[in-house]
């Protein structure tokens, strides 16, 4: 025991080398190697509006682009990336000094999302707001993502502790914010909009999703939702929009076997292509 | 000051009559005449899948029935019931002795929301869950409900704070889970089923919404959501099928509206038959 050491009040049970005491202790190398170059976040103030299926498809159209891609999925109670992807328990998890390894797609899109922790995919995960903001700044600062061009996170619906926790804690780029074209719709829509304004967080525009149907039998379109009205609510709140995706049968039956992956969309071409000069 | 007082650390600046202290304080008036028979919650894991719907339908065909009805909109950062019964700002609110005195719809069913609080309807409640919770408990106990035979109570999606406090703090009579024919939709689902279970609320049945869409043109059955699966899911789960209901465009065109009572719905008059007999 050095000089030092007799008058610290924590010298029993210390085994620090004397001297060396009051020295930081080293920093956790959890998350030191991230380089996340921009994080779009996907929002809708009302759930079932397709906000997942839009973070899958922004993130496998830029992963066929050749970007380098990751999805956080922030949808702690209701999460459905792993299965949109066909990602399950067989996905595993490993770790390393550097933090928890995501498991990668298909297409080689890394993604994190609570699933890979419960022992079922439909365990609930019954917290508290605190605990499920926890969680996500856990997946943002304690996984080992590396580089990565795109990170897309998937936000649950409304304007509670997740949302905020992200806007507060993450380096967000900017926010696309999804509708379907009910009235109703657009009404929480727009509670989504105030949020963000007031948390100065840009908005990189609006997407209309289910803008229409084809009817499978006499191929005609169908407004089965209500009349498109995007490009309108777009304007009248003063943001981008960035286009209207339809309804396709063809893509929920890939989305329900895990091949989200092998959709072609044309749609979202054109929003991922408005979203990068936005974000350049 | 009495004897009592000289003794006494709170003697400062006390008004209590001398020998009155000590005496516990009129208990609050607040919620004090209300008799409500039976809570039914309204709880989907996933949200756009109609619960708010399914809530407004409930409460409706009650009230058609000469039921005293009240819904209590739970989704605190998500509200739709005010808009669906056409219940703006000029409900206005009011309150006495005994709570705030809730608005009434036109069929007379009794209306919280946080709608009714917000100078803007879509200005967004950008709170923690804490506090979320804490506004739906006072929906419950601070407002002035009176007899009511039935309460539907909508919650949020998911299984956070609000689902929580709500199977914590209510006389929860039973639960009505709401899907739709979606696979991931129903995984979603059955995490709501095991929290039911855990937290030993009875669950009253299963209901899919959107089962099937009728085709405006050429009037064919289409399964847009994919293919019905709500009485095998409730079987694997064991719990009751309480039946489908179809998506109907001149449904949503009503609700658009404020009109969900002019809605007449055979299907959720099953329903709810189906509702009555395990609750009597």
């Amino acid at each position: 025991m050095s000089d030092q050491c007799k008058t610290c009040p924590s010298s029993a049970g210390c085994n620090s080398t004397p001297g060396n005491c009051g020295v930081e202790p080293e920093k956790s190398l959890l998350g030191a190697l991230n380089d996340i170059q921009h994080v779009i976040v996907v929002m809708s103030g009302k759930g079932g509006v397709g906000k997942s299926s839009v973070t899958g498809l922004i993130a496998t159209t830029l992963a066929k682009q050749g970007k380098k891609v990751g999805i956080l999925d922030a949808d702690i109670t209701g999460p459905s990336q792993p299965k949109a992807f066909g990602l399950g328990k067989t996905a595993g998890l490993k770790a390393t000094d550097y933090g928890i390894i995501p498991p990668e797609t298909a297409l080689g899109i890394k993604l994190m999302s609570i699933n890979f922790f419960l022992p079922n995919e439909d365990d609930p995960v019954i917290w508290r707001g605190p605990l499920l903001a926890g969680a996500v700044k856990q997946f943002w600062e304690e996984v080992d993502w590396r580089d990565l061009d795109y990170m897309v996170v998937d936000l649950p619906p409304g304007t509670g502790d997740v949302p905020l926790t992200v806007m507060q804690s993450l380096p967000v780029s900017g926010i696309v914010i999804v509708s379907s074209p009910q009235d109703l719709a657009f009404m929480v829509v727009k509670k989504t909009i105030k949020m963000t304004q007031k948390m100065n967080i840009p908005i990189l525009g609006l997407i209309e999703n289910m803008s229409y149907a084809v009817c499978s039998h006499c191929h005609e379109k169908l407004e089965i939702f209500g009349k498109t009205q995007g490009a309108k609510v777009a304007a009248d709140t003063d943001i981008d929009f960035l286009g209207g995706l339809p309804w396709d049968a063809s893509f929920n039956a890939l989305v329900d076997k895990g091949k989200i992956e092998e959709y072609e969309s044309k749609e979202m071409k054109d929003v991922v292509g408005k979203l990068l000069e936005r974000l350049s």
